[in-house]
């Protein structure tokens, strides 16, 4: 491959000054106004001159700021602001790619960051997003207290939280059935015959935990095979954490014969402590994750769709910026056991 | 979990004006000239007005209009445009991980969009974020011709690609050692008595690709078992023409014993297209993916680090912004082979 620059080297020289609207009259031979007229699609305009004035944009490399345009019209900034727990999760990237796409669809562009779990930085980051007058934002909160978006829903500014519920504020949100997918893993591992299922769960703080270890409790219940306090471990987990539970799992007088996990991460901890273990616990995941099917055996899950999750988040968002009034909707998706063959070992 | 709403309905509701510079000043008994610079941290305000500003600002649920105040300083406007293959894929995710978190601990924001390999939208992603002044760009180009971005870079927005090269263009690049990887991968399997070798590629525009391609043949070479073109398969590529390929593999009359797989998705297809199968070729991947280790049997990569490519690109980017004004760059990040299982089949 040949590099050719085809004026010069670019990086490392000095700046060159960026062509106004006024150089592009200067070259067209035009008004000000007239360029003005075909750079925002306004009537007017003699086909022959747009011509003209299209040649001169491209030969001198012009472009409208738009940041100034959108301020001058004072409406859209044709942006979204989307903040996330972490886009490196899988999870949350397929939300995005879902966001991006309805977002491309209705001409606007998605700007981004990650929480981590951190209520600061998730504040910080809604209201950077606010200060830059993004049409709308998409929130998946770290956590509890939102007030700080009111003045900014008051405004006019849609918000809607995704796969958790804003704290202390009214607001449009899009959940997935988490109670309904614990309950339906309990009452699977029950009905091949287990009696001690144990639930590793994410933080009790973090909503969905908190939601899915009361599916989990409901389904025990339901099973008839009582609540037992010593079979739920919730965490933060980690590698080691999980190591370590299973191992306390395992060593109780009336052992767990099968795993409730709380979330993909969860379950692929799991997955690591187990390998290589010849006895291994039935085990249904929270969330599927690619290559589950893959791996031996392959891991039954409660799957939702990430992408359908952004989808109905956006299109949700989308209806606020066209005008819809009506009060503030919750939204909940439904979840669906894939059995594969870690949750069909008998007890 | 109680939601309240702490002021009445939010959404759904008629829009409340936002409030302004103007609202805090009266509010607070001041200036306005004393509430700006109260608001961009300069000198000259006695604390305890600072103080009364503050609070009417957070009693009003003022925000500054960010892109008002960039516009008017003409400077930074605060974010960095990503332009990726395609966010929902993990090693891309990785890579706007690592992206983001540079950019955060300098104060800017990422905006980012997917590309899909399409060089128009690849343009126009690019363009959109220039006509909105990021500070500088990031992409993974989709096409060969980037000249359209020459007057910008003219005009000082620095501009990094990654992964791939600029087609027609001086500029700033970081990538992995591509052709340094395949040969690895082949003298590796040949190493292991292999001596047909097949190798699936994705499509041969891709500059990745091609690399590969080029390293896969050098390898060959290299190990003395010649270069032949019937071993070779290059894409796109979907599950069902992996397929197809690996049967046309298996069905010469000397078959291939061994597979290079050019990227993560193709080395996912062929472990779906083996599942179950007793005599599976050895098998080496470029790019490591997660689980590849629980896989049975564990998957044999060329690892690089997703992270490691957006840090580079991104400090480089952030060099060029602070002054750097040297010679366009050219950075390689060395792979390396992690032997897992997959790829010591003996032939």
């Amino acid at each position: 491959m040949t590099t050719l620059s085809p004026s010069g080297p670019v990086a490392g020289q000095r700046k060159v000054r960026r062509a106004t609207m006024n150089d592009v009259a200067r070259l067209a031979g035009v008004s000000i106004k007239t360029v003005s007229r075909v750079v925002n699609d306004e009537p007017g305009v003699h086909p022959s001159t747009a011509e003209r004035v299209l040649a001169a944009i491209d030969q001198l490399g012009f472009r409208r700021n738009l940041s100034a345009r959108n301020l001058r019209r004072g409406s859209s900034t044709g942006t979204i602001g989307l903040v996330l727990e972490d886009v490196g999760n899988p999870f949350y990237s397929g939300v995005t790619r879902a966001v991006e796409e309805i977002a491309r669809l209705r001409g606007r562009q998605v700007i981004s960051g990650s929480s981590d779990e951190d209520p600061s930085r998730e504040r910080e980051l809604a209201l950077e997003f606010c200060s830059r007058r993004v049409d709308g934002l998409l929130i998946v909160p770290a956590g509890l207290q939102h007030s700080y978006l009111v003045p900014e829903m008051r405004a006019g500014t849609p918000v809607v939280f995704l796969d958790r519920p804003a704290g202390d504020v009214v607001a449009d949100t899009v959940l997935v059935d988490n109670i309904g997918g614990t309950v339906e893993a309990v009452t699977h591992l029950a009905a091949h015959g287990h009696r001690r299922i144990a639930f590793l769960g994410d933080a009790p703080d973090i909503f969905t935990a908190n939601e899915r270890l009361r599916g989990y409790r409901e389904g025990c219940v339901r099973a008839g095979i009582g609540y037992h306090e010593e079979l739920v471990a919730m965490g933060p987990h980690d590698e080691s954490s999980v190591r370590t539970t299973l191992q306390r799992l395992q060593s109780m007088r009336e052992p767990a014969t099968a795993i409730v996990a709380g979330n993909n991460r969860i379950t692929v901890y799991i997955l690591r402590a187990l390998a290589g273990v010849a006895e291994r616990p039935a085990l249904v995941g929270f969330d599927d994750f690619e290559l589950a099917d893959l791996l031996s055996p392959p891991v039954t899950v409660i799957a939702h769709d990430a992408s359908a999750l952004g989808k109905a988040a956006t299109d949700l968002l989308f209806a606020r910026l066209d005008g819809d009034n009506s009060p503030p909707r919750r939204v909940v998706l439904p979840v669906r056991l894939v059995p594969r063959g870690s949750g069909e070992v008998h007890a």
